[in-house]
């Protein structure tokens, strides 16, 4: 299993009740690609959302935010973390 | 006090033993500016850190990094977290 940061742009005045909603709409899913969404940071300002999640790949992060409705084909798998 | 992301790109290659050396020189003087940096993680293969501080404004975190010696303008804060 490895770790893996997503970034969103364009995410501008995003509310937290649409990140919540969006949050929630991966979780609802995720088990599918044996994915796990930990957390989610939004900056409403400068349009990013920040997503950590635990997964087989990078791949199945992708299809777990293409199927919740925010794509994105910025994933980084974190090899290291302190 | 506020929470941030933020991203240092370039950084390929860099090992698990230079990751700890750069967070630990962050955290020797982030008391300076109020800053606390509590995670860093790192995809050596894409060349990206992602930096989780806490601090009183964008520039306290940035004085920190540039003083630690990997600067970076790319700082995110984050008002809304799930």
């Amino acid at each position: 299993m490895a770790t893996f940061m997503d970034v969103h742009s364009g995410f501008f005045g995003v509310t937290a009740d649409q990140l919540v909603a969006a949050h929630e709409a991966d979780l609802a899913i995720e088990k599918d690609e044996g994915v796990h969404f930990e957390r989610a940071w939004l900056d409403p300002e400068a349009g990013k959302v920040f997503c950590l999640a635990t997964g087989p790949s990078r791949e199945s992060v992708m299809r777990i935010h293409d199927r919740a409705g925010h794509p994105t084909a910025e994933v980084y798998e974190l090899t290291v973390e302190v």
